[in-house]
């Protein structure tokens, strides 16, 4: 039985992962670490699981917490991870973060596009980021996985086998994401109350999301090239759900059946990715609730485009259902264990 | 292996019965009936079991089915499966029917609510109620299960023990019931339009919904004597979730102390009712995607009136939830078997 | 040319009465005062107004803006007005108070159900609750206003006629209602974000909400004697709109034809309240962004109770509409300026 | 006095035509058209509009409707219009046609895309597009408007001035435009149940939405050249409101300044076109139920490209009330009659 211990456990992402492992064979919670709930019950803070969790809410104390666990989530704000781990916490505890500290290799980088000076750099280089279906090798040996982000999970494992077989023009790419709103989180703020949400879309962070050079990152591994991209987050008055709607130029004329058997060639073993049937596009309800991310394609035989379309649910693919991929991976479980949830419709 | 088949698979409520039958361990589909998309893949119908569930969909042929399986379940309109059961199929095949056709013990009562006359009384004394907490015993040794309504199903548990007990005057009760859409079915109607609903909030159906004789016959049961109650149901811009408020003049005075104490008499022991703590109250999405019925009740000194709350999801506990958990008591397994999700929460 | 200063402008219910302002003929906004936004742009808070309002933030000095204006709106929490109001300011311009500070003639209730010191109890007695069709007479000659509640005007108008008939039951009225979020205010709470609001219904406040001494003592002037209700609040996951159910036993039988002959001796030449045609129930999107309020009801021969369903917009009847409507009745013009807005669908 | 008549009343964008023209000073509407409800009055069809509208509703006959009117609007699906018009009708009426009929100038991409024929090529010529901003002086002497679609309005406004000063790269455009539901009907369909759409996000119509070749004539018209573009729709979970997002490489380096200076050349005098400020971009809610477009843009440095994002109300501008400002212009009246509805919030 793997001991779990997770920091941030009543936000969004830490009720998810809590909702998950309860499911899980091999698991089990022994730390709910919190900061504005220290004391109180958990299932208090989510109601949800009365009668299912009776513990209390504890301190987010990562040393003392490696000493109990064999496995640490922290899903938590971007800083706070690289703020608290060393050494000793890493030799105790494997750790799999689901904040933004560990996924972007340049330190420089990361700093500017989140403004925020990086606590431990030293890890950086260590750290192995937790694509499952890309990484998968590396994540099985490695002691501090950095969970991807949502928006680049849904965006490179759409465009990822593209990429590999350099069939498209990597200066053209643009990514067009619509996410629902829990990946807003759930602190009090005017602009995500439900009457601001609810009956309006806008766009956000216009030029300067801060997954942009995680997923360009990402691609540009594909790719073997230094690949930029636009990349536009919607918000969506829905609780779960990431589409990402993806445009590029083709390097050159291809037919269905071919970019067909390299999504084939790349995902046909994939129980998590499913690449939809001719003409069947993603929709976010058809994942909800599951660890599935579906993907299909068209092209545009007028503009010598391609437009690949990927949906997932935020909460699960996108966070917490990765992060215990990532660790049903470190722990040489089965990969799919605890999350076989068939998506909920409707 | 229990062998199921499913008529109506095609509709929400059968659609919610493959999603639970998938994590069933002790269950396998064998059919996946339908009227409208005979020859369909099913999961083309419904794409969130795309490379989970790769049958075709068949007709609703209940005599050839019941060679092939050992529990039909028929998510049908009323009318349908009294219209085709006969002590042949009985014979071969349990029967969950999730229409209202056995609900019913007054054939007269049935035919006057709902305007059809009934092509099968001969088996309604056979049929079992089944609602899982109170029936357990009977449904045990049933071949025929009338399914209980989502209405009936809440308000019911809501309300049993104070009726049990005496301590509510039965001619005062009346109950303001909410619900998701997805209780309206999936047949394409103006009414139930995006437009129509989202940004609306209606009653319908006024002093002659159809669950109100099944939900004062199953009182009558409780409390002994004839129950008539006032039920107003009223149509809610979420996709799933009932919330009963019901609404009845206490016998006596009675502290929250006494009140509790009935309550956990009768549900301490239930797995699926949640009674929760002083003051919190039932919301439906800390139900949702899962077979709890979450209640709780308030006395008000002022009015000498106690107020009960009920909140559970209707495509789960109000459907093929229940459903499920009566094929496990017909079958001798463990009545939570398929049916221990965590509800989902955002 | 009525000059107006709004307090609490960049709460939803002040961002309804600029709304409504900018459309009414014979009024100007002078003055847009605001807590949190002192000196920014008043569009910069509310974008919808980008190019139709250009005034900056004003601070919340009642007194200064009584120089200035004709009557000032405040669209405040409560204990605000009663806290600033004075003999000078009233002598210079008239109120409208769209707080429940005035709203309740004895002050030991209001102190006992709102748990504050009432600071200017002096003025209860003169101020003249609003509620235009009830009181239109003295509206006229007052020049403090309590604007009555949003769910007090939906439950008294539904039930008015009844209770000055004495067709029910005085004893035996619960009222069931259902709200929209914005009746929640703008303020910044974990409770009302969206993912905690969408796809979720819940009771709030049961037997204690602020409303009820409201409603009790308006239906008890209608009917003469001391009236007790029950009164339990639902949150809705939509924006705008208030549902109100009401039930209660009827005193003698009566028939359709004879209560709707009572509804149309007092609403008849009613231009706001609609009472409906027989069999057509109220809905909330049928009444949205205007200020009508939409009446029916219905006999349950079965139980001899009647129910009663009111539905209107809460930002609108419920609060800024119905504050305009008193403005225009106490500055002598035609009662429906600036309030005439078809209801939009859908 | 202008005498309207609508045929196809009764659908979303008949209403809408119906709510904007009853606070029209200079327009009553003497024909309501319907196809499904012929002999009903008007207000069973949409409730809202009870006690305000007490015609019934009449069929669809468009030669008797013209002796009878000065303007016909037809809101009617594709084909219906241009299989009725003839010079008689056009002699004594005006059309205003919201369907796609006479929009495309080539009658072979018409059929192509449409595909049906065309019943009256002959009228194509002489119909003037309705953008009013574009054409305004030829709306003044048409007598038959192809009221632009709703995408097609709301991107080539966003465009419009960036193409006439040929600031981007005709080859680079990709619109992602994102849709609430009332733009899909009121037709009773399973894709639009409310389940269906809401908790949900998808494409539709992958490079064959029939709006692209409308947009493409407009952008071509503006930059004198052969634009194609990649036009992706998506449907949101919201009733109202359309967002397009566009992106194009820029054809030359620029700074904001620029930009914004050449979107106030073409847009500074327009009433219904907001160019927001800095950094503010545009979001549905800000326009509801209005006939404004609120655009912005951004330069992204890094990659060469503007990104230009436009919102709109999809049944307002994108429909009934640009169909409303073309009326007003071809009759002489003020352009902005009937139209001044300040957007709603929330």
């Amino acid at each position: 039985m793997i001991k779990v211990g997770i920091i941030g456990s009543t936000g969004y992402a830490g009720g998810e992962l809590v909702r998950l492992l309860m499911g899980h064979k091999e698991a089990e919670i022994k730390w709910y670490g919190s900061k504005s709930y220290i004391g109180k019950k958990y299932y208090e803070v989510f109601q949800n699981l009365f009668q299912i969790v009776d513990d209390k809410c504890l301190n987010d104390n990562m040393e003392e917490l490696a000493n109990e666990v064999d496995v640490i989530f922290t899903a938590t704000p971007q800083g706070f991870c690289s703020s608290l781990i060393n050494e000793k916490i890493l030799m105790k505890s494997k750790i799999i973060d689901l904040s933004a500290d560990f996924r972007i290799k340049d330190v420089n980088t990361y700093e500017a596009w989140y403004g925020i000076e990086h606590k431990s750099p030293i890890f950086i280089k260590e750290a192995v980021y937790g694509l499952c279906e890309v990484n998968r090798d590396k994540i099985k040996k490695s002691r501090l996985i950095a969970n991807p982000g949502c928006y680049p999970t849904c965006t490179t494992l759409s465009l990822y086998p593209l990429l590999k077989e350099g069939i498209i023009d990597i200066n053209s790419i643009i990514v067009d994401a619509k996410s629902g709103t829990s990946g807003a989180g759930r602190s009090a703020k005017i602009d995500n109350l439900f009457c601001e949400v609810n009956e309006n879309i806008k766009a956000y962070a216009l030029t300067n999301h801060r997954h942009t050079p995680e997923i360009e990152e990402q691609l540009s591994y594909a790719s073997g090239k230094d690949v930029k991209i636009n990349f536009t987050p919607h918000l969506i008055p829905m609780n779960r759900g990431i589409l990402t709607t993806a445009y590029s130029n083709l390097n050159k004329e291809i037919s269905y059946e071919e970019v067909k058997e390299i999504y084939d060639k790349y995902y046909s073993e994939e129980k998590f990715i499913r690449v939809l049937d001719k003409e069947v596009f993603p929709e976010t309800k058809w994942v909800e609730a599951s660890n599935y991310v579906d993907v299909n394609f068209k092209i545009d035989q007028r503009t010598k485009r391609i437009i690949v379309i990927g949906a997932m649910d935020n909460l699960v693919k996108g966070a917490a259902g990765q992060a215990i991929q990532n660790m049903n991976i470190m722990f040489g479980l089965n990969e799919t264990m605890g999350l076989t949830q068939v998506p909920m419709f409707p």
